[in-house]
């Protein structure tokens, strides 16, 4: 076990409130006027994400509305030493939003607009704050989508900075591959494009690439460039049960071995099934699931479909079930993004602690089996979801705040399954980022000439440390 | 046109030797003994590449065998401010090898061994020094292959510090997708891993990525973690020639809108074909030419095939010829990957000054267009090789290097090439990077805010500028 610390507690180091001057506030105040709050209200709200930590308020609030507004927040912020959080949708799982320094919580949400939809590039151009829902609204009418869906409805800026992905990425890939360029503002107030709409470059470092994933550390994503794809001329999704969560991860892993071109394949628990069952009126068996989809024309999803339940049935699977209409297959895949919602429900009042570790597709099987016997000998209430198809698997702790002893425990028990997890060579974060939560993590994972090279880094860019302060590393 | 200076010729700024002390070839040679030498014929052999640029021979070259061996050189770089030169195959097109300040040509082609190929994964770690040759060699028997194909035999280390791609990336991306994680020495002479083997990860900063794509400016590539692919099912290629470029290129723009899954989709215009006809005693119909391939099962093989045959029958296309057996593919992309040498060899003793923008898919035709009309009115001896799928192509003047009129046309035509891609939002490189010779057009399309920040993190992480000095940007 190699956290040297509760994650979940403040740290002093990084916990240390930096006092806002009163000339920032001031200056916000004349130029954003009732777009800059602090209002306690207000600042709780933007103290928070979805994350189980406890709130730790900004001192001031400020929407922004173009990317001249973010970048004279950051001047205003650079010259006076004061904490910028960027804030876009909220919902962070790893304490990214929490103003742990105190300072400015810049919210961006406000900066919506889709600026470019090019059908006959296969790309789009988006505010930081429009979110993936807002975009497939948009794409549908023109026969395209976006494929990273995090399980909320998050924005465009967030998913860059966490280098989100969700349950698409097995076949279309994670924001990495799927951001073009960005429009960042730098720590220094300066508006910086990355990039170009062109699909590939080896023009100069990937600042792209640094800024994608840097959780708000490095500057502020204004705008985002992303890569689109075609509606598939058929789509078909299917759940298939087994007596085991194992027989569904060896089924996932020969899949993926073969080759099999799949679109999404995800594992439910039994207790993910019964939570969605109960929130979405469902009535799936109440069994380890997978629930899959595939994309292409109609042949070649018969073809990967056959391919698939012949893998399953070898495995034990029971029969696939098949969503056949559009709307039976939204009512699945909204399920499975409300699994989260679902399972916080499941024991009220309950905070859920959830890890994120990725593996290669070989050691899943061990890193689930281990961590499934971990958390059952402990007795705490959990649910599994997966990316299995990545090597991905979120398990939730669903704990009582009350009670220090659950908290202690699920973070003993998911400190071990990263260290297994690194073992494995895999990570302790698929997609949802290190924040506050994962930074013993990070350390144990990267070793200490990464994380020096990530501070020198830091250092060059945002020397007076105003961005996002307290979060990554410390 | 933005390009300040004749690309070609030695910039005072760049070209400083720095002496190397005596200190530093007394430990070099106490600790490499015969693997480090001062021969001139080795030296000179050192200080070229496949670019157009003169030799600039490092004062020394050193053999290294392990990562150790190259963190040892490196620390005593640092410790005596001499300059480094990752070398690997030697196969840069842009300058990048030149040691055009003189110090050690750091040779990593020694360090050849496949460390391990692990199919169950679809992984693969080799040291920096294995080619893409040998490592499909070696694949081939498990079924699997790796798909990044620069033309020349690059080496893994050379190919990832381009972020090269070539024929496959319209289909299996790039370095910068296929690339997991490295072992880097850093140029203070620690060995920092990076990334894991997991599909995805947002674990801190994107640290494979910065160096991915770095040039050798950032420190030494190792070792190199890629993905795999299984074999296809069925392949098949195909040829098919049109009265036009236009016509090719608007048969390739389509089915790239229409999201066919192409594995690779090559335009060749009439110089090219001819070029490989004479030189891989081909017979193929001497008119621009498209060479596709399709990868997938039986059934989606002629799936793509049928809608493609459609699309170019529309634009004018002639019947597909087929190549049926995998000699006879082996043969054409053989050919195809020998194209720039065979277009070479039609002007003997010239060189060749070769483009490499990249554009949105549907600006492709006007790029390409203007770029044929203006070269067309300059006289030179030109031909066209492109990845066009990923709307990428590179235009070969043929340029005798006696006449330096010559020289400064080519240098005209491909600076106004750049300044309309840049125009297009595309780049000044798809796949060769900046090296020596696009350090202007890097600042025209990145912009100073840009370069600004790549030159601090270059300071940040190589405060004695010994890393590869002089390319990228100075």
């Amino acid at each position: 076990m190699n956290a040297p610390r509760d994650p979940m507690l403040p740290h002093p180091a990084d916990h240390t409130h930096r006092p806002m001057p009163p000339a920032m506030l001031e200056a916000l105040r004349q130029r954003f006027g009732p777009r800059c709050s602090t209002a306690l209200a207000m600042r709780e709200q933007h103290g928070r994400d979805e994350s189980p930590f406890d709130v730790a308020p900004p001192d001031a609030v400020v929407f922004a509305e173009t990317p001249d507004e973010v970048a004279t927040v950051l001047a205003l912020a650079h010259q006076h030493r004061v904490p910028v959080i960027p804030y876009g949708a909220g919902t962070s799982l790893e304490g990214h939003l929490l103003a742990v320094q105190g300072g400015v919580s810049l919210d961006v949400s406000r900066m919506n607009r889709i600026l470019r939809i090019q059908p006959e590039d296969l790309t789009a151009t988006v505010q930081a704050g429009v979110t993936r829902h807002q975009l497939n609204a948009e794409l549908r009418q023109q026969g395209l989508f976006f494929p990273i869906d995090p399980g909320a409805d998050a924005s465009f800026g967030g998913m860059a900075a966490t280098r989100a992905s969700g349950t698409n990425a097995v076949r279309y890939g994670t924001m990495k591959e799927n951001v073009l360029g960005l429009l960042v503002a730098t720590p220094s107030g300066e508006l910086m494009p990355t990039g170009s709409r062109a699909r590939k470059s080896s023009a100069g470092y990937d600042l792209t690439r640094l800024y994608v994933g840097s959780e708000g550390t490095l500057g502020v994503i204004c705008e985002v460039t992303v890569r689109l794809y075609p509606l598939p001329e058929a789509v078909s999704a299917a759940v298939c049960s087994f007596d085991s969560i194992d027989a569904a991860v060896r089924t996932t892993i020969a899949i993926i071995q073969m080759g099999v071109p799949i679109a999404r394949c995800e594992l439910l628990d039994a207790h993910a099934v019964r939570a969605v069952n109960r929130h979405d009126r469902l009535s799936l068996r109440e069994a380890p699931m997978l629930l899959m989809e595939f994309h292409g024309s109609d042949a070649s999803v018969a073809e990967q479909a056959a391919v698939v339940q012949e893998i399953a049935r070898e495995q034990g699977g029971m029969d696939f079930e098949w969503a056949t209409t559009p709307e039976a297959r939204s009512r699945l895949w909204a399920a499975r993004h409300h699994a989260y919602l679902s399972a916080l429900q499941t024991r009220p009042g309950c905070r859920c602690v959830t890890t994120d570790t990725c593996v290669p597709i070989s050691r899943l099987a061990e890193s689930i089996q281990a961590s499934v016997a971990e958390v059952e000998a402990s007795g705490l209430p959990y649910f599994i979801v997966g990316h299995v198809g990545d090597g991905n698997f979120h398990m939730g702790y669903l704990i009582d705040p009350q009670i220090p002893a659950e908290r202690e425990t699920a973070e003993r028990l998911s400190a071990q399954m990263v260290d297994r997890a690194i073992r494995l060579e895999g990570t302790c974060t698929g997609e949802h980022g290190i924040g506050l939560h994962k930074q013993a993590f990070l350390r144990q994972e990267a070793g200490d000439v990464a994380i020096a090279q990530m501070r020198m880094i830091k250092q060059a860019l945002d020397p007076h440390h105003i961005m996002n302060p307290g979060k990554i590393f410390v």
